[in-house]
């Protein structure tokens, strides 16, 4: 089984129950999340050894931070420790046509304020053949992105393959650089990307584009630019949701791979219990597929796919469906009997 | 900004979670409002300030109601303090085909034995432009019925705007006089009615009507009558409410100015969080976007109807949707996409 | 009013709240519940004496499921004490295209070391015109097989009327003994049935069916054969469920009385709150309906659906709604208004 | 085993969770209790067959208090249904130097509104030997005391054995008469009672005394006195209760037959869990040694201790610890030790 | 009545339940709380009105922390918005030989980005009689130490009276500078100060001392040279605290008024629910009775003590109990007995 | 650092909350815990690689326990998976006089049966120096005895230190042997023990004693034999427990090592917040000194007294105390003052 490894932030999640407000509530769930992390959980729960590399406080919170990647199998002996705080953010659940809220309280956190040259990349990847990263480490601060570009050109001269999902955040980016000034280069060392064309045409600085992703001749020549401007690519892919209401999402997704879209059928998911971290299951389906699938990239698309659905059902930031119930919705079983 | 009054009741809500039966719960949320109060809320929570006029017995209980007063920034100075007990109401939250189902045990409370004389409107309504009650102060007992007699002519002669929601509740008029007895007197002076047209007609002690609300034409006359009925009235407004299940509501609006019928288009509220206090949240949108929409009644209703909706997405009583919530569903957005 | 035994297995049910995972709870709810006590608490409900006969151990857990039988007033008292366990079952709610999932640690129980002989069945019928047991008992060990042949036995010879809910579970019968073994002797005595066609013909050793549900026609002779292999059959009917995700349920039912095939409406049943113990409500309702209803037999099975809609909309295993609830359901009301 | 009857008001107490203040609290706890239905759950643990009689409204709330009863296995078959509303109190729990705080709302309630006659007694006490009552229920209403007269007159003409609490509540006694005008008639039936010598003399309507516990010879004159005016006394006890703090009391007892002062050790207990219904805990006790321990009044004082020190330690109105329990207390065993 | 102004910090407390360890915590309570805030809601609830002055985030957790103030009826009218987070405190309640825990996560804190010269002090001090400020807030950062600043000499200038708690803590004070070089400075304008005697010298940058608080006689001179370094200074007061244990506390006090030592009785807290914010009660009792005991200095120090003991019994930071229920504590009454 | 090895079960324990009694609780809290696990759990908290030998069932429940262990650190990897349950146990937590109540419902568990020669001892020990068994294990069944015996065997030809904690556990031993079967020759390999002198005499088939612990004197000769029963022992140590009552222990231990007798002082543990684990704290503790402080024989025991106190503190089976907490207590200081 290959090694993956993944770089970002994990926060302190305190979040509502019951789509209560936050003046409604005295008491918050803490959970953690972030979305290189969220990654790493799905992977984990595929069977894939997965490392997780991050920075946390060396306080009671972070060790609660380390105990949850612990409880969930993340390899986390590459972990630094240092900096004042773990980051937090507030959500409150939306439901029917009100939106779920979040307030990040994630400035100044330890990953934020990591340092360059920190982290020895040969030595963390080690034995590895994946490395993932997302648009959100490089939105932090200045450093966090200075330490993901190390993380991509490290990886990418090791030969290990490079993922990312662009994950733009516009509450981020508050360091006074944009993401046009940051992500071109980091995108230049990426083998597999995430993300809707709008989100990589603007992130790699070009105009504005609208593509409709149900006219497949026209989306072609879009992704075909895409590849010559990253021009490690070797497969995008796009998670297509509609939106009907905060508890009602249709799911489905798009592949290229250079050559061929691929498209899987659009899934209901209703009601949806915890929509944060859904792409995250998405990526992290996409990866499994690409290591374990063989190039069969439909059944790689349809399972990314699925992992996405079944993540809506599913209380926190990370996908805990198994493998079992994956591949039960790929064979078309969504009935939801009881197994007894 | 102008000020607003309402006077009414508030009581302590106990209510079931997760929609168990009352036999199964071992634990009750302790949550408070009543139709008045409720307005309130929302009234404050749009910048708009409100006084709530209410009796409330000075022990522990009394109280915790006024703390939440407080809390929601819902003036509270001219409540009085008195009488033995806060009315308290017990609710089983419905789901799907199964109705909720509440027990009232409000009988005796301090605001059923306010006497009447005991409050000097004079002095309430200094500095106030509007003035609310509902149908459920008079059904509660003769003294309270006569005390919102007396404020609704305070009203009247100083100038205030009357509105009136009919809120029609068949457990309560328990004490020997009838709607028809009561009724027609009080809404002399109402210039803002909200309620359909067959429980108006009613409470008037007219002939029971079965109006076609999607027929504005054999509307009209109906709305006619009504306004003859009512000397001073100005606004007439009706929810509509399609109620699937429990869980499913649809829901619009109407609105008549003496003039012209004004309607909202019916939009799908999924699942249902709490569907006790939509009403009030109609309301409550209603007042506001007169009072504040100069006029554009098309913009008024439509506010009232999208505060109903997302009313239904909160659990309590009272609606604690921002005006930036409603303003962005009036847009058209209720993809319940999540802000970060 | 006509008094009913049921016999079969109490269990301690272990559920996790709000659909978490197994491994996301710090909690676990503890209810109880077992197919035949479920139809037990459902009668009584209705108004219908009813005895439930099981073995449960004399500890701490043990007096706490009986503790349960008394509060819902199931008449207890020909319990047998014995054993060294409460079977346990651990469950996690499905929602939306992720099923319910069931984990079973029921053997050796105190109702699995049941012992033949042990059961004064003659004494326990005094008084009884009904008897039901489902397929779950002779599924539990040999012993407990031995024992429902005793009292389907004793119930054929008192005159008392036999049901079995056929009930199948493929993750019992793991004592070396098979459905075939075993069924085809205790569905001798069975008056009524509940089940599909399938289970019935497989439970009876013949060869695989596939009925189609839908063409009367086609369905007939399926009945009739059944019939002929089960000579005191009167009644059997079939519950029909669509399962359109965990959270959305189509049901109806079909029940054919040796003449007539009478059929019900499909019912939307959405959201689910707890599929557990629908069937179970179905089963009683069936009862009741042929014990009250007179030989109306259409009001009978329309009576047994609306109880298994209602059941998915009530915590736990078994079916709390009142009569009046089922009743108003039964006259078309599904609007879940609120009633105050 | 001898059946004994107690008559008397249950309710349902809402307490905060954790010493919190009502302002804190957002859920409360439900349970129920009742000074002689705390006497009733007592003698039902012991093993002694008991019948509570009291009124409850016939809605979901009463409905509960019903299937509270039925879980402990009180008998609840002569339970008369009527009225509007089930009492209602509200508790915080003190602890330390804070005392507990108790918030009735209780007037009007089925209980206090039991009519004259409108209960069969003769026929309640059918197979009874003993009938419980206490100061609490003609201190509700006039009706009450009414009907309380009427059961101890009806006891005392069958030989049924008469016990009565004198349970002086300050707060209550509202409707226009005080204790010496009601207690005196009612005590005349008494055979055993249990209150400090203060109250017995307040509410017979004698001058104030002060005595002293620790003096026997000082003592027994009172009793004497005591037992002269309640001329069918043969049993009169006192609780001993030395309130340290909220959570640390000093527990012991006093009994007088006429002859003899029997006193038992102080106990202590600390912490306390929960304190209200512990003088309800040592009637039980007092009454289940005068039943089962043929006279030994030692042993009975000793028993009605210890059963009042464990209910300090169980939350809720109730005492629920078991008989083994309460022996081993007996033998000198409160070290608590783990049984595994 | 007399008007207050208190100026600090408000954070969100974050703690677990139950005395659990954080890494063992799903669930957090949200509380709010602060030094300066917290003696707020003490004198709030004695009938003093009283304004607080913080600065806190215009963002929903902000606006949490608002309606807390609200609730508790504290005056917000003068609190600034702005800044980027509300100040978080994780808190492990401590049990038996077991300390409570803090980690502090309020760097940069809208309050401690407050600017010079934002406050309009003459404004905010309109018909207030009294200052009160602690030493948390000039160890937070420096500019909220120069906006402390401000505010004394503000104070002073228009003859509002000052009062200051020490409040040492060893864990803020991180912006290069260190109490003596601020404190002396601060402290020349106060006139009643709470702290002891170490922490005093400390401050004020004199040489380390180790006074023993049961020897008035040495214990003059010390109060003497601190109302020489402290020129306006007129009331000294320490708490004494005798920590046995987290759960048992022992609690009393000194007051120096220039002429004469006034100490009070040492009280016994146990088992403590709830420690943090204990000093402020005492504070904040402090303040009452020299508001309204008329120069009864004996009388003031057994209030603050009383106060400082029941807040014991409290969960969350500030003190809610009564004037009632401390004067009942006053007047020797710590027996915890059931009010009903 | 050393490495450890650990061998015995692993349990769900379902515990209420609140010291409720079983029939009470509606919510059972999910932990677990077994006493050589929650040694291995204290030993990583110290910072001691740690690798505990079970075996558990490969479900969901199975898996649940693994994350457990994984979250607190201890090494999985040489778990065994197989069977068909995880034990489980039921607790009540006492308070005051009423102890605490487990009911255990561990029969048939994966663990007990566990078959002889399926665990690799000399693969598990690569790298161990120590290895540590409980005299559970043997009295769980048969085999799981046999495989004990394999493990000290295993350990002690390959040199690992071989420790035992007695924990001898009445309701156990249910499979046909004694103690004084098994018991004699396990120990014959076991270099250090923990246990009270009448248990180790009884399960070492000797004649009963009664030791007085506070007479050093008659202790050695007891020690002496003991230590000739066993060959190899070199250190024998004894906790000494005063149970005052469920909430109040004192706490003390007894070390020989063949030589001389270590004591410690007695320490106050009040108010106690969970026993159960207390003696594997104080055994974590032996191990810890004995591996770290190189022979200081009386810091080893005052390490482990110190550690079994603070356990009481902690809810659970285990120890999460941590290094600097017991050193500030070795140091003297059980204030609980808060850290800020």
């Amino acid at each position: 089984m290959q090694k993956v490894v993944t770089f970002g932030e994990i926060m302190l999640r305190f979040s509502t129950e019951h789509h209560l407000r936050f003046s409604q509530a005295k008491f918050f769930e803490a959970t953690y999340g972030g979305s290189e992390f969220n990654v790493a959980v799905s992977l984990v729960n595929y069977g894939v050894p997965t490392v997780f590399v991050t920075r946390i406080p060396n306080n009671d919170i972070g060790h609660c931070a380390l105990k949850e990647m612990r409880k969930f199998n993340v390899e986390s002996t590459k972990i630094q420790f240092g900096g004042d705080r773990l980051g937090v953010y507030y959500l409150e659940q939306g439901v029917s046509s009100r939106g779920s809220n979040v307030v990040y309280d994630r400035a100044n956190s330890s990953m934020a304020t990591i340092q360059k040259g920190s982290i020895n990349w040969e030595e963390v990847f080690q034995g590895a053949t994946w490395f993932h990263w997302s648009g959100v480490t490089p939105a932090i601060s200045d450093s966090a992105a200075q330490v993901c570009l190390e993380a991509v050109i490290a990886a990418h001269e090791l030969g290990v393959t490079v993922s990312s999902d662009l994950n733009f955040r516009s509450k981020l980016w508050q360091y006074g650089k944009f993401p046009k000034d940051v992500m071109p280069e980091l995108l230049q060392y990426t083998n597999v990307m995430l993300g809707d064309l709008e989100t990589a045409f603007f992130m790699l600085g070009k105009e504005k584009i609208k593509p409709k992703y149900q006219d497949k001749k026209a989306l072609a020549p879009l992704y075909q630019t895409l590849f010559e401007l990253c021009p490690n690519l070797t497969i995008a892919a796009t998670t297509l949701r509609n939106s009907i209401s905060a508890s009602y999402q249709q799911i489905g997704g798009i592949l290229y791979d250079g050559n061929q879209i691929f498209t899987s059928d659009i899934k209901d998911v209703r009601p949806v219990v915890d929509r944060v971290g859904s792409g995250d299951a998405f990526m992290g389906g996409l990866i499994y597929g690409l290591l374990e699938y063989n190039k069969d990239l439909q059944r790689t698309l349809d399972f990314a796919v699925a992992a996405c659905c079944l993540k809506h059902t599913i209380s926190g930031d990370y996908n805990l469906a198994t493998l079992q119930e994956i591949e039960k919705m790929l064979q078309g079983d969504i009935s939801g009997k009881v197994s007894r």
